[in-house]
């Protein structure tokens, strides 16, 4: 047994003597305990603070008493009188081991602090992003050993924190000689570590010890929107969220037809990818600005999308993107400077890391939601489909994970529907039907009140009703199939067949009024045929995908569905079915894991292992190509039917009934048989 | 012993028994001798080519018989229909072993062909590049195994090549895709190759087997003049040699006065790192239309340079080399992309190297020297003057070595010179005084003839005679100090102390006439007392650094010395040591080396062991600086007078006589003494 003294790391648990006069920084390092510092140890950083807990420690046999850490020294009461401490805290650093003492290290002072998601799932994200600031003391030139500035940092960088490999690239070099003066020889540099490799790169450098904070940006490119958080890479913080529409859109609304574009106009490929480039700029200036810091303060940028978005963003054409074998440029995961990609809004070192594509058609947005969600974790065997312009969906337990993307089209996004819009103020986004007098009532983005309840009127005042979002869709499409209103080919009934005036003829097909406010000015909001048309198209796809999914791998039920997407985060899970855009499944088992992609995205930008594992994990999952395999269509011709024209759903219809009615007259040439375009988007 | 048949390959004399039916070229690389192949043994690209010897080849042990070799197969033959093969050649990719035989690898085979210098030392330069080209065939790409193209061309050099860690940027991920598809999935790559680690980063593409040839610069930036070699890769050949004037002269003619520009003008380092950047950028537009190739087929550039056009090519501020310490921002050899220093005349993807600094005024220039001229495997005590604007000085053996920079200023290249003028034709760059006359005769360039043979007017008359160049200046000064012109001290006799009406009186000095052509408008060329004092301050400069690394060596004198330098090839090396430029040594002991630097950048442009060779070197080089050493300052001095005011010159003295005149009166306020203004150039 030691006679030194015990020193006892709460809540690790870490424990061991450490002689008399040994900082607690120092004990901490030596028994691996996470304990900050950047400034290594000068009592200057404050982020290695500490709680010394004084008494009986019963649990972990040892009694502190008063005096087992040092008395305040000047650098910790200098600290304490510019900055304050919080009671009860030292610092680490220049608190000295003097007897038996229990530690805490509150959370703050955690390198690799947790952080718990906002998601149904509660998953917590370990931070250990890949650029992390330290300071340090670089010696003075000396004549008579003429070495540079560099050469210098880089041995103060291996002396004092044991990194070696360091980088820096010609336009840091070019303001390293100024800042090491101005710091009289001290600066914090932020470095950017190679996560398959022992490299460092410095990304910026400050005179002294800079309080500066370093942010990230997490990018969801789609097709439609461009999805961003600021990240705080300190403590993983979210400081704004934002988001506007992808510009490409002008160029074609889904993915196929910006192909076309491609093959259509020679240099289309680089309009578009100037386009999408630019907004990023924008977007990285407007999330700077409402997260209250400068854009070059944000030094590292993550992005998820899917094939299309992601050569286009790389200045690629996407042409072969179009055509079998859907071969792309490359597929692995890329970091790169983002200023060779045009990104100049943010750090002009900063870097950009992509994470990998899985395959032709499914991309990196796909790897991040198995980031996100692990399906490779799961025991159960779960279906993750992400909905957006292009679904992406994964199948898989432990055993075995496929993928594949299936082209939805953008009537999920309110898109290609005649009422049609963004989910924004004054979009009807919740949407019941009286079974018996087929009146519907609904909610609208904006107020909380339905439409039938007191102050409706007062609250929407402003924005009016103006239009049907994405989820608005789906409920109505659902809830007209539950009152009798649609057939189960997906016909609207007339208000002969349906007993309500509310189905108004429109040419030789029924259109269903949801809100008519054309008397004082407004819009008349109906669903029509055409609707339930595109939305048969979009759900027969996500159906088929999964559908072709479970047939690789031999089943013919999942345990669970988790839907993804930031849509998937509003879509009624009981409609969703109704509608059978997803396979039967126990309703509680359906759950919504909101913008995965988005959080895959967050979770490779805050921890760098992270980026090794879904490198790894897309090595293993199986790719299932949709477009070549004659069972999908299927398995979409069959998933055209409401909710599907074979597929039982035991589970569904074990808690709704949906009334068996027919408005097919024999006549027409819209008989529903799902005769369809094929699609990418 | 084997019973399959013995191959020999000569000239390396490796041999090893093989089994009928092996390729030669197989033979060749199981056995390590030295048989090129671009296309991989596919018989293509025909850089393997052997030929087979017959008969009795007693040395060998060996007889080889007709039928030793396979008969010509379909490819060999299709090679020799469409292209044709030397007589006795053979493809050694195709021909196969059937019997004992010996192969001869003729020069042009060889990946490591050795290259002659054309200088004195006849230096050879084995080629092994940082670039070469490889053909591979890529599998084609998979929907059921997707991965991208830059994958499987990863995969397919690491099978056929045993390359790994292969990298690309995104500007040749761009072109990746339709490169492949027309080459039908075999293309040719230029691959770069890291000197300090593993990595290859793909230059260029060309679809199929390409016969593109690839080309380096080499490129010496003084601060005078910019002088580039154009050399071609695979066999060193120099298709084109070219140089400019430095244009950053407008900003200043030395480093201290660009220095100084820098200082007092905000933003001045950028118009001077523009300013050379565009310079290297028309210089590789017209080297490459010189050497009849396009510019994109330069995929590799070296420099050498001293520290302050080393920083200013970077685009970094040179205001630290002004000034004790005397800081370099990086001191290390740097390997990036020609992109990122703005110079986008060669191939987009071609890739700097620059060789390392030794000290703040000791730059990558004398680096290069060192590589050239390999000091430290001299078993002599060798001292190295590379003269320019700015001295690199050299001294060692292969006990140790010693460098140095001294600021000489732009004398020796004629600039400060009242007739100065660059080496073109019509400048003087010989001169004779006749010792009893006092009358000179001279050269000038574009005429072998001298002044005073028949068809000189002939020969110059279109040039006319225009100034003197600086080997010009250099034998003029000698010369009037062998013809009892001027005296020690360095000042010129009037007529009557001289009795020849060539000394004219200038002000209170006087000149020396050395050609009037001014009674028919052309100039009058002097040397004037001016010119004597320029000449002076730059040899004392030369003389004091080379014996201030003597000081530090220990030793008085030296076994031989070398100049280099582009002007350095053209001093007369008696006229050198009578002016005191250099230590007193054996005549015939005192080479010209040519321009040493420039050679230096041509060996790290062709053997990439040279880079990490020579990085080696630097580290080991012991650095003195002159600014600061009291002793350099007495040297100085004491350098003044011509040839010396206290060495001796025994060597010298054995073969030239001076004349012991003085013409100082005692008056006057140029008293020779050597006052001087502190300079760097």
């Amino acid at each position: 047994m030691s006679s030194d003294p015990l020193v006892v790391f709460t809540p690790s648990g870490k424990r061991g003597h450490f002689p008399v006069g040994t900082p607690i920084l120092t004990a901490a390092r030596q028994l691996g305990v996470d304990l900050d510092s950047v400034c290594g140890g000068r009592g200057i950083c404050s982020k290695c603070q500490i709680t010394p807990s004084y008494g009986e420690f019963p649990k972990h046999g040892v009694t502190v008493r008063d005096g087992a850490l040092s008395e305040w020294n000047a650098v910790e009461q200098r600290y304490q009188d510019k900055r304050g401490l919080k009671e009860g805290r030292r610092l680490g650093c220049q608190a000295t081991v003097q007897g038996d003492v229990v530690i805490d290290v509150p959370p703050e002072s955690q390198v690799h602090r947790q952080v718990v998601r906002k998601a149904a799932t509660n998953r917590t994200i370990t931070m250990d992003p890949a650029t992390h600031l330290f300071y340090v003391a670089v010696e003075e030139p000396d004549m008579h050993e003429p070495t540079g500035d560099l050469e210098r940092l880089q041995r103060a960088l291996k002396a004092q924190w044991g990194i070696g490999e360091v980088t820096a690239d010609l336009s840091l070099l070019a303001k390293l000689q100024p800042t090491l003066r101005k710091g009289a020889w001290k600066v914090t540099v932020a470095l950017h570590k190679g996560h398959n490799d022992t490299s460092h790169r410095i990304i910026e450098i400050w005179p002294g010890y800079s309080e500066e904070r370093i942010y990230g940006l997490a990018i969801d490119l789609g097709s439609t929107t461009i999805a961003a958080h600021l990240c705080d890479l300190r403590n993983g913080d979210v400081k704004a969220s934002s988001g506007l529409m992808n510009p490409q859109i002008r160029f074609g609304e889904d993915l196929m037809s910006r192909v076309s574009y491609s093959m259509m106009n020679p240099g289309g490929d680089r309009e578009m990818t100037a386009a999408v480039r630019d907004a990023i700029n924008d977007l990285t200036r407007s999330i700077a600005a409402e997260g209250g810091i400068e854009p070059r303060q944000i030094v590292e940028t993550v992005f998820v999308c899917n094939p299309v978005m992601h050569h286009l963003l790389l200045g690629l054409d996407p042409v072969e993107l179009g055509q079998a074998p859907f071969a792309l440029a490359t597929s692995d995961s890329l970091s790169l400077p983002a200023r060779e990609m045009g990104l100049d809004a943010m750090n002009p070192r900063a870097q950009v890391y992509i994470l990998p594509c899985i395959a032709g058609h499914v991309g990196a947005d796909c790897a991040a939601v198995a980031l996100s969600e692990e399906p490779g974790k799961s025991e159960d065997l779960v279906l993750i489909v992400d909905v957006g312009t292009n679904a992406e969906i994964l199948l898989g337990n432990v055993t075995r994970v496929l993928a594949c993307s299936s082209p939805t089209g953008p009537a999920f996004e309110g898109a290609q529907i005649s009422s049609g819009q963004r989910a924004a103020p004054g979009a009807i986004e919740r949407i019941e039907i009286d079974p018996v007098t087929k009146e519907p009532r609904f909610r609208v983005i904006g107020s909380d009140k339905w439409s039938d309840e007191d102050g409706f009127e007062t609250d929407i005042a402003t924005t009016g009703i103006t239009g049907i979002c994405g989820s608005g869709i789906i409920e109505a499409v659902a809830e007209m199939r539950m009152a009798g209103l649609l057939d189960e080919s997906g016909l609207i009934g007339s208000a002969e067949q349906t007993g309500t005036a509310r189905c108004v003829p429109e040419g030789r097909t029924h259109s269903y009024l949801l809100h008519d406010a054309s008397e004082t000015g407004g819009p008349r909001i109906t669903v029509t045929q055409g609707d339930i048309r595109a939305i048969q198209l979009a759900k027969s796809a996500l159906y088929a995908g999964a559908r072709l999914l479970m047939d690789e791998m031999g089943v013919d039920r999942v345990d669970r569905i988790v839907l993804a997407g930031a849509f998937g985060a509003h879509i009624s899970t009981k409609h969703a079915m109704v509608l059978g855009m997803i396979p039967d499944a126990p309703l509680d088992k359906v759950t919504s894991a909101g913008n995965a992609a988005g959080t895959g995205a967050r979770i490779a930008l805050s921890n760098i292992g992270a980026r090794a594992e879904i490198e790894r994990v897309v090595r293993e999952i199986t790719k299932v190509e949709t477009a070549i395999e004659p069972k999908f269509q299927d398995h979409f011709v069959a998933a055209n039917a409401i909710p599907h024209k074979t597929d039982p759903f035991p589970d569904l219809y074990s808690v709704v009934t949906l009334p068996k009615v027919s408005f097919n007259t024999g006549g027409g040439d819209d008989d529903g048989s799902g005769r369809r375009r094929r699609r990418r988007a």
